[in-house]
């Protein structure tokens, strides 16, 4: 994790003062009245993590030639609805540690996790009421249903062995692609007028800076769905084999069920579905080979970053498009 | 219930057709293309009860004479967001029926719950960005916070047997008052135009009603506490008891405790407190006499709903403020 973090930070030291400004923004967004939800913010902000989210925002702005100050604030925008789901999604996969603080539904308890992701949505969507235009307002809201449809889909498919990588893939496009597409669309397309003009080039380079986002969203949930099968936990910096444990059955594994054996499919049903079972996650390395899947989902993570770089082609050179170019590299290069 | 849903329907006749508008409009908003997603929206817009904060919007709208196209979309996310929070209590409580509907967490889990409560958030904020003002957004998003920020608060207050009437107040405001409060300002406030003039007169007007919805929020909470303790779920239509199950100390228990013998104390910390003990509200009936608790929280919510009517002293008569009146009756007659 550390070393994760120091890539990352190394990677985004030419944005460090902007960073450092959507920190602020974030900050004093989470700080409220109420002394019961001031302790539990402050605890929140800790998990911050690699905020490649904002990130997102801030260089697409500066690459786009839009940068402005409106763009700090979208991209603390984007990180605090982040944030909410992290939160919520604690809570849904009962996860322990997240980023190495504990999760707030072990400090607290469910109930307050629901509402504390509840409290940051909300703050989320009124400082984005805040903003000149209502743009961010409206791709975010929209993001965020598509991002929850996404996450309520994947619930309904549990424990199927059978699903179709379109259909694998259609789930992380919402539930997690939608996110960095949106944050890199908003890079594009806030601007300090009110009314920003939307010429067609414009629009054009706005599409093709959502669709890098979107690409490079799934590539970066496909690879976390192979760390949570097999990387650990120190390293990849959070609780690990949950995917296996909720039932999720993630590109890796279907790649495997697909060509396997009727004993080595029964094999993988059994450790995900028999109960009171532990470690589901390592029992399923230590009895099924997995290398075949891991490749495969690792290349087409591959695939997905390398379109995603040609939609840099229409960005003039620049250190910000450099950036984005090594963050492509950083999502496929995380360890496990 | 029956009784009491036809006694509300009798008393939103005059606004009918434009109830039947709103639950179009909700209706579509319940929609998605995930089947997934549309089967469970389908499932809670079953569960929609009286409509209480919709009907406000589009009463005090037409008692203030600012009725316009915009009302029955505001007066849709209004109730969005209070089906939301519903989605999410229901969690919170571990409650088995909402109004004899089988409440979303009973029917999938949790984790679903969860999902589906910020789908409809998100599909609230994204309908008020719509909207020709952001009027609605902002407001709405705030209340949205204070609302989360109370409902942590109290999380926070549980088997706190001291906790001064003030304080129990100022939990109930944000959690239940502030939405009433707003979607009756928002009645008062949206308009055909895209500024609104805020003349002073018209901000003054709009801030009444913003107090009437408060007040009667409120007053509505305290009845809705009381119901919990001592209703019956076939006529509330609810789960009752859930409160003290939870350790939520309300009102009338309050009131009891603080003029209660050392020896009542002890009764009553126990039944909240004991670990495997069941029907803790009807043992808490049984064990100590609660009358004098229900008498002066009925006779503070019938002082707020006092208060509240003066509010109305503002608006020329119509028959929408008649109703607007009968509201208040109806908040403080709901049978126990």
């Amino acid at each position: 994790m550390s070393e994760v973090r120091s890539r990352i930070q190394e990677l985004l030291a030419p944005i460090e003062s902007e960073m450092e400004a959507m920190n602020k923004v974030l900050q004093a967004q989470l700080g409220d009245d109420s002394p019961a939800v001031r302790d539990m913010t402050s605890h929140v902000g800790r998990f911050s993590g690699k905020q490649l989210r904002a990130a997102l925002v801030l260089l697409v702005a500066d690459a786009t030639g839009r940068k402005s100050s409106e763009h700090v604030k979208v991209a603390a925008i984007v990180e605090m609805i982040h944030l909410a789901t992290l939160v919520h999604d604690d809570v849904l996969d009962g996860a322990e540690v997240r980023r190495r603080v504990a999760c707030v539904n072990e400090r607290w308890d469910n109930q307050t996790a629901i509402l504390l992701g509840d409290f940051l949505y909300s703050r989320a969507f009124g400082l984005s009421t805040t903003l000149k235009s209502g743009l961010t307002s409206r791709l975010l809201a929209s993001t965020t249903s598509r991002l929850c449809a996404g996450e309520i889909e994947q619930s309904t498919q549990r424990y199927d062995f059978e699903l179709t990588q379109e259909r694998y893939e259609f789930i992380c496009a919402a539930k997690t692609a939608s996110l960095y597409g949106a944050a890199c669309e908003l890079g594009a397309r806030v601007s300090e007028q009110v009314n920003s003009g939307s010429f067609a080039a414009e629009d054009e380079l706005a599409t093709s800076m959502a669709c890098f986002g979107e690409e490079l969203g799934l590539a970066f949930q496909i690879i976390d769905d192979c760390l949570d099968l097999v990387g650990d936990a120190e390293i990849v910096g959070k609780s690990v084999g949950t995917d296996v444990e909720d039932g999720k059955v993630t590109l890796p594994v279907l790649h495997v069920y697909a060509s396997a054996s009727e004993e080595t499919r029964t094999t993988i049903r059994d450790i995900y579905t028999k109960p009171d079972f532990e470690k589901r996650a390592v029992r399923l390395r230590e009895a099924v080979d997995l290398t075949a899947g891991l490749e495969y989902a690792k290349a087409r993570a591959e695939a997905l970053v390398d379109r995603a770089m040609t939609r840099l082609d229409a960005l003039e050179e620049s250190p910000a498009r450099q950036t984005l170019k090594s963050i492509g590299d950083f999502v496929l290069g995380r360890n496990w």
